[in-house]
């Protein structure tokens, strides 16, 4: 009997995984991670060079919605047909071998392998190791801590409606928020909109090669960046300084 | 010329700290640590069987200031004389060697590494080596994945205001409260006032040995958990489920 094992690979930087998760990819003979169709896939190329040589890969890719509502019930029923196949598959696997899934950052924190553990849970072993999150790879880029003392720290996800994100933005200290892509001036109006633009920074592509660390007010409008984290850092109460 | 190189050791067990933090830990000559006075300190326990034979320790003992109020100048003077105090000293054996600081969890999140760094950064190189932070390894504890969709995550310290916190918490989707300990009373009735007690699960000691997950409401109020940390999972949009 196998198990599923989930494995988070941190937020880009192959040196920033877990010794743990180090170990599980290099000896690892079946190994599946999440991709767009016609995509290398992020996952896959953080571990490239890593994997054995008699690996046997399983890509699972996204079935393509983009001319769907989120909300459809086409939408729906594309996705749960999708991981319904991939956990009968990989449960058929770990009845008689392990199974490595990959995941970009930390597999509990917006992780699309929780669709698949829901499924698997009942039928084989499942366990996870988790990674540093994208967004603490991304603060570290910005070379300013995110939080200090007692500060509140929100993360949002850009795909919130507008009102939404500015009553959030307005109630927090630091931010963050993810899946910003074609979000982003939608995002960059409710910061303005709270006073929080100026504070903004945008990063893309933490810890990897290119990575992009720039005000967020300087971004053109026609910018449209990949893998990229608002951040406002905290301002909080630092008993060393008095104000 | 040497630098100051912080590095986090992620959420407690050794095997979950970074590839580039274990080589930083094996390497290093000069070794600093916070911890409170006559206490081994959490982030020395983590690397213990780690330092080199010929290793120099450097712990840094926080004053002892309980019977001072948070808030007055004895207090906000005598943590800063600490600080100026070991920035100084690190900045000293930076000048020709490189030092190590240890930071449990991630450095840039809530840790007290930015009080050094921010005397330190025009003095010498400083670098920080991110880790996962202490939340992660609670929630991954759980089983349970923390945020699902397009969930909001609030992460609370126990030291806010009851009123706060009610607050925070009844406009969040998904809640991390750190800094429990005496707090933890007050952070209950805070759940308790939005409804959300039920929910909530502490975990203490996450990924340690000894590791406790509970749920709260099934903490007697005579308990006084050490490295706790207080979780409500998300309950986001999840699109595979039509609710």
């Amino acid at each position: 009997m196998g198990r599923v094992l989930c494995t988070g690979l941190g937020p880009g930087d192959p040196d920033l995984m877990s010794l743990r998760a180090d170990r599980a990819i290099r000896a690892a003979i079946h190994v599946a991670y999440f991709r767009k169709a016609g995509r290398p896939g992020q996952a896959r190329r953080i571990v490239e060079g890593m994997l054995r040589a008699d690996v046997t890969e399983y890509p699972m890719e996204y079935p393509v919605t983009t001319e769907l509502p989120f909300d459809s019930p086409e939408y729906i029923h594309a996705l749960a047909t999708f991981y319904d196949g991939w956990a009968n598959r990989l449960a058929t696997l770990a009845a008689t071998e392990d199974v490595l899934v990959l995941c970009e950052g930390d597999p509990f924190f917006y992780g699309s392998f929780m669709h698949l553990q829901t499924r698997l849970q009942d039928r084989v072993p499942v366990e996870v190791i988790p990674g540093i999150p994208g967004m603490v790879g991304c603060w570290t880029a910005t070379g300013v801590p995110i939080t200090w003392g007692d500060d509140v720290l929100t993360v949002l996800m850009g795909t919130l409606p507008e009102a939404d994100l500015i009553r959030h933005m307005a109630a927090a200290d630091a931010l963050v928020v993810m899946k910003t892509g074609r979000n982003l001036p939608k995002v960059r109006r409710a910061l303005e909109a709270v006073g929080r633009l100026d504070a903004a920074w945008l990063v893309e592509r933490g810890t990897m090669p290119n990575e992009r660390v720039v005000p967020l007010a300087q971004i053109d409008s026609t910018d449209c960046p990949y893998f990229a984290i608002v951040l406002v850092h905290g301002h909080g109460r630092r008993p060393e300084v008095p104000e």
